[in-house]
């Protein structure tokens, strides 16, 4: 297929353009040339991101596919009038629909980030970051009482990245805690959890997987052989079925998918739903 | 205005149906009830689905709205058929039209994740988030050669949550820096990023700001007076200018804006657009 080119504009950073054009592209074979026109938040840039568009039509000889979530009216109508590839005005086509049915009128206000930085749902999402960090790998047992959620699991198990999206994404306080050989000696739960059980979900692994990924830092080690990894996975199963937590596999999951299936099964609290 | 809900469902996660779903919702002064079904990939889980809805639907006295990312044809017509909700079929309005002007049918696959933990792509994601976490603060001089992107600033600027969301979000390797006393002393930026100037990309904030979030964590500290935070920040602003660095601030911005504007300045080569 000859070279095309999808663009993304926005008059804000262009993610929802780009979340949302991205998994429609994905429905397609095709792997097309994507840039992003972010922040077209004027007439001047509205013109300006129309010349880039159709240049880059005239060059491939292909209308470009052209994503917008454009809320300016002005830059929207600079945008329809000029440019000469196939707009998708993602915008448009739902929100006349919605106010009929809402019975009131869109504000088209620029960026659903605005001014957020100000915010209280943005302050509490820098600090889930921030905890989340602090929380990372056991290293603090201060405040677990703070945790929406408690990640269990063995070493390298997905726990670490499944945290910080889950703070990054969703604004919850994700502590980690990994399941160590003393755990599985003492075969309990380590003790700084034991009062936080609403709030564990366990990360388990395929042992091959596992050995994979520890291979990958600590090659030939002890740490990272099959032997070792069967041995720490069945320990930590075992111990999550008898403390009856929660918990998935994560070896074939993206981190959204792990994130996604615990906020079904804990529903936490802070949660805004 | 009476209760309404909102649904998202999808035979994934859903993430796309929220994103798209919250940034058009955003364009109202209405805010709704929010319920997320993901992993609707059945006819019994989408018979279930248009049951709640439907429920919902009853005991409100309002159809609800159902923004669906479905590419499951069975699927996607349970709902279609049984949904009393205004549906909002996100793929559906685009994926035709898109067909056509390709000239290639969409192959309705579910989720773009799908296997995606096997991907390349994926696992350089995952990289990059343990990069990041790893030279965090300047935590790590080690392969700073290895890093996409250097941010610096002074402590509390924005850095670590701006590092951390262009590795999960980007798949970049993002190292951060910070700038202290010692470095305005020797009047230069710090000797182990002498090297990397290409990469560097300074954040900085208003004074008053930087006070504000100091003063939660460390409250009547020297670290967090307003004269010492006007020093530090004129020091950081003076010493990036000096050294030729792009950088903006980070006062009244988003972590998704900060992010965007960076990838707009630097264009790191590893970034596929």
């Amino acid at each position: 297929m000859p070279e095309r080119t999808v663009f993304f504009v926005s008059d804000g950073t262009g993610i929802t353009a780009e979340t949302f054009g991205n998994a429609i592209l994905a429905q397609f074979d095709f792997v097309p040339h994507r840039v992003r026109i972010p922040f077209v938040d004027s007439a001047d840039k509205a013109h300006q991101a129309v010349r880039q568009i159709n240049h880059v039509g005239e060059i491939e000889g292909k209308r470009p596919l052209v994503f917008t979530t454009l809320v300016d009216m002005e830059v929207l109508g600079i945008i329809r009038a000029g440019c000469k590839g196939m707009l998708m005005d993602m915008f448009g086509t739902f929100v006349q629909p919605l106010e009929l049915e809402l019975g009131i009128k869109s504000h088209h206000r620029v960026g659903r980030f605005s001014d957020i930085s100000k915010s209280q749902a943005y302050h509490d999402r820098i600090e889930a970051i921030n905890y989340s960090l602090a929380h990372d790998d056991g290293q603090s047992n201060r405040d677990l009482a703070g945790a929406d959620v408690i990640l269990i699991g063995v070493s390298r198990s997905g726990k670490t990245p499944t945290s910080l999206y889950l703070a990054m994404q969703h604004g919850l306080k994700a502590a980690n805690y990994p399941l160590i050989p003393e755990d599985f000696e003492r075969r309990q739960l380590p003790p700084a959890l034991s009062t936080h059980r609403k709030k564990l979900f366990g990360l388990t692994i395929s042992p091959e997987r596992l050995s994979e990924i520890r291979s990958e830092r600590r090659p030939n080690s002890q740490y990272a052989s099959l032997a070792n990894c069967r041995m720490e996975v069945a320990e930590a199963e075992s111990m999550m079925r008898r403390s009856g937590i929660r918990w998935l596999s994560t070896t074939t999951k993206s981190i959204e998918e792990i994130a996604t299936t615990i906020l079904q099964e804990l529903r936490p609290e802070r949660l805004s739903y």
